[in-house]
């Protein structure tokens, strides 16, 4: 790691930067298969399978059958696992579930809202090394809870974790579609699959391109997308190697992940340093997870203050507190996707389990975006119900406000009304 | 209007259309303006302003004293139905506050959520024959409550009107900039114009184009925006001449505004245009409202649940609910932005003063997207804290979840943890 001592605060800017990915490049050759999708549908979607994949897709649905299967295919263990997993993410979501409540705002004049579940979403999850089933939990539990309807899930992976995850959550339909002609398909609808309202989910830069083309044709998505990252805030209280594994976690996504780590110890530094070296070498990732620790930085600094400003500065998607006044200062962050605080408390328990939410906003977009939550799964609407009397006394301040915008239609809605009940 | 009678559901997509408005051509217009602001700064910004609306801007922001002045310029009258109004808004959309939850999905698994107000947000108003200061209220007021530190405003307008509801909500400073250059002062800054995290507000094409494309570039908007529209569902409950007044309300927006009337009724659909014609004559937008109301459509279904379903699957903006049983059919409405129950609920107080939010998704967008509200300018961050036995719970799920996904460094971030513990 490159370790940065005392850095000034003009520099902090250049020293936080993450690295950019020229989309002018990729951006064309997808445009190219939205394109294809959007005009050939199911076609063009066998074509590129064939193209990039090598796959002759006969079918691009994976069949009930096959999907009731995949239980059988599972460990027991791993299928435990899921089923907890399942059950605090389910029991933490719900708990974002919000009443209605009407509020009379006048006597009279009464407004509210209620969230209403997105019709249709889709979900995608990508193939590679590891079958991402958790994924399917983060997004299909909330989808489920929410009342999504139609909940498809496009991948180019027919591992069966991913298949009984998919059936567990209640994701209704799975194609075996990857890459950005899967976003097209779910964005444009083909013969075969059905456009979504939402598009939600990890993937590569074509796939993060094609959903950020689809988004400004208007098709919802849950937020625009970069690697990974942590940042790491330790004292000497942290055990120097819990946040070796820690920063080690996040160094193994691949080697564009960013990992910062951040102290006003110099003592924590070196020790965090020895143990990570020491844990590197018994990764099966040791090289992918090696080349992201050279890109990563240690920043030194000297005040509690500077610490806690770095970071919001840096507004990290994943930021453990490994310090002893862990609480008091997890009230002070304002920018970072979702925080773990303590020594107990590793990134890899909400990756997986614990209960929260593991879509979350990377690349400092933490400064304006949320993860995801019930809420990426809901519209609210809102309602509005006006008594007689209720229009009779608001009805004037509408009058004078249309009327100095020069909306004279907007103020005789309310003046017929009331000249109505005045006649 | 269109009167279209009886139309069949598979007519219903092609007769719910939009119109579609090309981006293909004004889009490289806009990013020339965008890159040029990026690199030219104020330059820019200075040298649009005498291009587009020939006016040498000696200064880009205006004055705090030029802003206390405004306060002087209004008559008492409007004054107070600004008050009234702020009142409403304010009191609406502090409901909408989430205190925070903390759940225990395990024992010893404790998560929560925390809405922190977004740092820096901007808020677009356009220039053009009205001022536009009930925008300034549905924006800046959530942004004040959200806890949002730098509120900043750019329009190419100096009305007193807009200064003055700027400095009322706790807009800290504006700029007299208007369109996509505007737009690109906000995502990028420069050096009078701070950059914000989050862009809101209307506008043009331009400036809906400018803000989809910073938004490819990370920067958040409130949401993607089309001209206005308004669906009416009557019956023979209704009194035609409140309906005509409410469509006029919304032709009134312009030539492209969206304006629908549905209904099971043939001699609502009578009386209404009836009416719609005797208030067209009397309008100073005659000829805008004229064009809009041409453009429009009357639905004539046979049932009520044709007249819901037509309805859900347009997703309008603004819904109107004139029938007998609206609060029973309120329940049933699946997609639209806002929705205005009885006789006694015109649009407009909603447009104003009624408390909800008048920034809603407009072109179907209504089927994924709300309309802006507290939670707009707030992330929601998640918090997690495991206690020693919460990890000893939970541990053996996350390391059976990471090794099927085959992410060792996640499993051993717990592992080593567990295993410190048990030595």
């Amino acid at each position: 790691m490159q370790i940065i001592k005392y850095p000034a605060r003009s520099e902090w800017p250049q020293l936080l930067q993450r690295p950019v990915f020229a989309q002018d490049e990729i951006e064309p050759r997808v445009q190219v298969i939205l394109d294809a999708v959007k005009t050939q549908g199911d076609e063009a979607l066998r074509t590129f399978a064939k193209k990039f994949d090598g796959i002759d897709l006969t079918s691009l649905e994976i069949s009930q059958d096959v999907i009731a299967q995949a239980a059988h295919q599972l460990d027991s263990n791993l299928k435990e696992a899921i089923g907890k997993a399942y059950q605090n993410i389910r029991k933490f979501h719900e708990s974002q579930k919000q009443p209605v409540e009407k509020i009379e705002t006048t006597p009279g004049v009464t407004c509210w809202r209620k969230s209403v579940g997105i019709e249709k979403v889709g979900i995608y999850i990508p193939g590679g090394s590891a079958p991402l089933f958790s994924t399917v939990l983060m997004l299909a539990v909330p989808a489920a809870l929410a009342g999504c309807e139609e909940i498809i899930l496009c991948t180019p992976s027919d591992h069966p974790a991913i298949l009984y995850t998919a059936s567990l959550t209640g994701v209704t339909r799975i194609f075996r579609v990857g890459g950005a002609q899967a976003i097209a398909a779910m964005a444009y609808g083909t013969e075969t699959i059905p456009k979504v309202y939402k598009i939600f989910g990890p993937g590569n830069q074509y796939v993060t391109n094609a959903k950020l083309l689809v988004a400004k044709e208007g098709v919802a998505i849950d937020m625009p997308a970069g690697p990974s990252e942590v940042a790491v805030w330790a004292d000497e209280s942290a055990v120097p190697a819990f946040i070796a594994a820690d920063l080690l976690s996040q160094a193994e996504h691949g080697a564009d992940s960013q990992v910062v780590l951040v102290t006003t110890s110099e003592q924590v530094v070196s020790e965090v340093m020895d143990a990570l070296q020491e844990q590197l070498k018994q990764l099966p990732r040791q090289e992918l997870a090696e080349k992201a620790i050279e890109n990563s930085k240690v920043f030194l600094v000297e005040k509690e203050q500077d610490a806690l400003d770095i970071i919001n500065a840096y507004a990290p998607e994943h930021l453990i507190l490994s310090i002893s006044n862990a609480e008091n200062i997890a009230e002070k962050i304002r920018n970072a996707g979702s925080v773990f605080i303590g020594n107990y408390t590793p990134e890899s328990c909400g990756d997986y389990a614990s209960g929260t939410n593991h879509t979350l906003p990377t690349n400092g977009y933490a400064k304006a975006y949320s993860g995801v939550s019930l809420d990426s799964f809901v519209k609210k609407i809102t309602f509005q119900q006006i008594t007689l009397d209720g229009l009779r006394e608001l009805g004037p301040t509408v009058e004078a406000m249309a009327e100095a915008e020069t909306l004279i239609a907007h103020k005789n809605a309310v003046s017929i009304r009331i000249n109505t009940l005045n006649s």
